[in-house]
């Protein structure tokens, strides 16, 4: 474990601003005694907040003001070119400047996505990050999805890579040395989608550095045959939040099919807390959030309507990637590739 | 309601084939008065479970003998060329000639959608036909969503074009004269997507044949927002298997965590079959079938593993399709749509 963690919080993003992100900033360090935040905000509001709960001389609680904010209508580059002083920014840059470790934001994934870029760079190799989340499978493991729409359209080259990183990242999290990657496809026969993923398929299947068991239809996602599961960001991004809309679907139908009979009805009332445990629990994205990889440092994105619960489960995220060290592991795989294919083309 | 309703069945198709096909047909010309089905596929076989059911020779039930089946391995090409004797193609060229007025199966789907494609040929003016199914929502009706994977890319004419046969679809089974259509995206915001979308929206949007309403998300789906969602194959294949995967997974979940205590046990047994049923109202691809739409002629698909039940199901939403003549209003709309631009172009 790591003695001396520093990790910034853009404080300001997501649909309920402070009030999640404060009460996740006092429970994260309260939680653990090696972890300082950098608040980036309001210095008003974040003060007065902090006051309420006690907090305001926490000495692992610095607050650095910020002027502005992100908005979720706010565009990517409008964000990138005028948006210097916002809390996304300044959080990003102090990942930039090393003097936090990670920053972890719940604001306009868009705008994350491009100034993370824009401030941290790629990783030398990398074509381009993608987002990464944990799905629940039917097995013990989760399952890494990604991109879940970072790239909208992504080439064979783009989904190959995303396969190296879903490793790296599946590899440390569920401490294997060989994780299944597939990709996700709308038939598990050769024939079947289009050329991108056929390219991907034979760049994977030709690495040495991938463990490919070829293609996973959108069933197979949660039935644990793979670790990591490959997509563009278009259909991962819809992938996710279907699950999302299906998994509020039956919770609603099933708590309505309930109450319809006497006998049922005090069924409901004891069953309420495994349904929405359950129902946390099939909504990953939602309660630990995803993490931009290919970057020159960690990035976690919280959900937007993220509970101050959900935002201590994106920091604890964030803790987890700093002591796995995943850009250097990542930055070290790619190392390995680019001198082999300097090697392969002297 | 029509008095002389003929259906081609292909018996052969899906993991069961005529274990399932059987006892659909005999359960649906008991139920239809008004219904005749013709059972393609291998006559000793059909003849011998007909008889274990009682209905050998019942008057509405016609076996047309076929020496071939197409299997799930078999590609598209190859069934086209070399399939002319198999259940489905015979099932297909019965509905071309007349003697059906819709056909279902519960086979390869790759192959039953180029078959049907090449036999019935496209209506005037539309450019590819497409996969639609009825999913159900929070509210009292159903969300149509296609194309479910017959075009794994889709350009905008097309993306617009489902979006009238949509309308068409969704028009006639809810009965309403304007449903909302909406188009499946990463986003709420113009700016999100990718350029095949956003062309498709300002198609839909100047069009005074849809009912355009904006961009839905994966979550939006299952709201009721729209009556019509429309998006490119691959992603509504994704969608909708992600729907089949992450319901099992829940109901898996649900169980196990009720079994773990012994209060909640007992309540496991009584949960039991409002589990059930929930689980088939959120499939409904597995439960009703998907359709084929812009074709000269009403194509029903049956899931792969339809059940009895549900090849009945599928049977009877193929009544419902000639009972509407579906492909007669849609070719009404696509021919005012011609002549509207010819007159443009003058």
């Amino acid at each position: 474990m790591l003695t001396n963690l520093t990790i910034a919080l853009d404080m300001m993003g997501g649909d309920y601003g402070p009030r999640s992100s404060i009460p996740a900033a006092v429970s994260a360090v309260n939680a653990n005694a090696n972890l300082k935040l950098i608040l980036c905000g309001n210095e008003q509001v974040i003060a007065k907040q902090l006051e309420s709960l006690d907090s305001l001389s926490h000495p692992r609680l610095i607050i650095r003001h910020c002027n502005d904010v992100v908005t979720n209508a706010c565009e990517p580059a409008v964000a990138i070119r005028s948006k210097k002083d916002s809390s996304m920014r300044v959080a990003l840059d102090l990942v930039k400047s090393g003097e936090a470790q990670a920053c972890v934001s719940s604001g306009n994934t868009g705008a994350l996505f491009f100034m993370a870029h824009y401030v941290l760079k790629m990783l030398p190799g990398v074509k381009r990050p993608a987002l990464i989340s944990a799905v629940p499978t039917e097995r013990k493991n989760p399952v890494y999805l990604l991109d879940l729409g970072a790239n909208v359209h992504c080439d064979a080259q783009m989904l190959y890579q995303f396969g190296i990183m879903g490793s790296v990242v599946a590899g440390q999290a569920l401490g294997c040395d060989n994780p299944k990657v597939s990709l996700l496809n709308i038939g598990a026969e050769d024939i079947k989608g289009h050329d991108e993923i056929k390219q991907a398929a034979q760049l994977m299947q030709q690495s040495d550095l991938i463990n490919y068991i070829g293609y996973s239809e959108g069933s197979d996602i949660f039935s644990g045959k793979a670790d990591v599961i490959v997509c563009e960001g278009f259909v991962g991004n819809v992938a996710l939040k279907t699950c999302e809309g299906i998994a509020k679907l039956i919770m609603k139908k099933f708590t309505r099919a309930l109450e319809k009979h006497v006998v049922y009805k005090c069924m409901a009332f004891m069953l309420a807390p495994i349904i929405k445990k359950l129902y946390k629990r099939v909504n990953p994205d939602q309660y630990n959030g995803a993490s931009l990889v290919g970057l020159r440092g960690i990035v976690v994105k919280s959900h937007g309507n993220a509970s101050a619960k959900a935002f201590h489960a994106a920091i604890d995220e964030a803790v987890k990637e700093v002591e796995r060290q995943l850009p250097d592991k990542i930055a070290a795989i790619f190392e390995k590739t680019h001198s082999k294919d300097t090697v392969a083309n002297q």
